[in-house]
């Protein structure tokens, strides 16, 4: 595609760096910034150099935060003995979302994924690992996603944490609920059976 | 949803004002922009900032240019006795793709609708008239959106360019080049009828 400009053809290139915006929605991106303030193109610039510079990572958790220590670590009405192990930022947001769980969370920052050349040491295990041998942890949750890559990193700490006196436990898998159990896939359903729990007739 | 931090929120906020970008894939585009090095979002952030400070639009045709005259207008290879007006610069580019018209452009910046408040004094057809009363414009060519509103543009354009001497035509419209027709709907297969050209039996 040839561009009227090269200043406008740079930003479409930047634009489609970006995961899932191809050429044509990139354009179309640009094109709307063109339409906008001056104001809010800076706006918009500056907030994103800001977060690039100023944002830190939670020297106890490894999520996201503006501080030294993130604003769930620091808060000190959670329950600091139970640990939930997530891959990353989106899955703390997920849980914090459903409002269900009062304990503090270890961002791994991945998954042992071989395939994506991601080994146990650039994860955040190794700080795993310390955080449950300097005491005052009770129970680690392990929230990682279903799969292969999932299983394995649980397996992997479950070796590397079974030295500690600390419970581990690993989120509930089975159906959905609202789901229909016509359409569960195979492995789920079956696991659900043999996972089942008692009915409390609530 | 709430989130870790509020540079991050920024940010996603800022993301999430695009056209069709929501909060979810806001977060992504942050995140990943998180994971990228220092240089890429500085990099990114300035091809903006320098596109919307710097990008001037053409003061013939008010395509986007780089200099006071777009490198189409500039073009003395180009037949500049025929204008092809259109909507925006994304059809300059669509048209120039064909590698079909070799004339020069009138960006109108728009459509004459009264449901967006869009009037044809906030579109650039003055100016249009302005260059066919200079003389030297042999025809314009309408390639407006076949909608209502492309349709009253080209009305208004045809009335005011009615004192002149200028051939004014319209892009054909038809069925689509390997569209299939049965599936073509009735407007435009009617109109294709009306409309036929002579078989060259090419």
């Amino acid at each position: 595609m040839q561009y009227p400009s090269r200043l406008l053809e740079k930003a479409v290139q930047e634009f489609a760096k970006l995961p899932g915006i191809g050429r044509k929605s990139a354009l179309r991106l640009v094109l709307h910034l063109l339409r906008r303030d001056s104001d809010d193109v800076v706006q918009f610039a500056e907030a994103l150099l800001k977060m690039k510079q100023e944002v830190k990572f939670c020297k106890v958790c490894h999520n996201i935060s503006d501080e030294e220590v993130c604003p769930i670590c620091s808060d000190t009405r959670r329950d600091a003995s139970v640990v939930c192990v997530v891959e990353n930022i989106q899955d703390v947001m997920a849980i914090e979302n459903t409002q269900q769980f009062h304990g503090l969370y270890h961002v791994l920052g991945g998954i042992i994924s071989p395939m994506d050349g991601l080994k146990p040491s650039d994860l955040e295990i190794d700080s795993l690992v310390e955080r449950v041998a300097e005491g005052g942890i009770r129970e680690v949750i392990l929230a990682l996603s279903p799969t292969m890559e999932g299983d394995t990193t649980n397996f992997y700490i479950f070796r590397k944490l079974a030295p500690y006196e600390v419970e581990l436990s690993v989120i509930a898998r089975g159906i959905s609920v609202g789901g229909e159990l016509e359409y569960t896939d195979e492995v789920t359903l079956g696991r659900s059976i043999l996972n089942r729990t008692p009915f409390e007739g609530k």
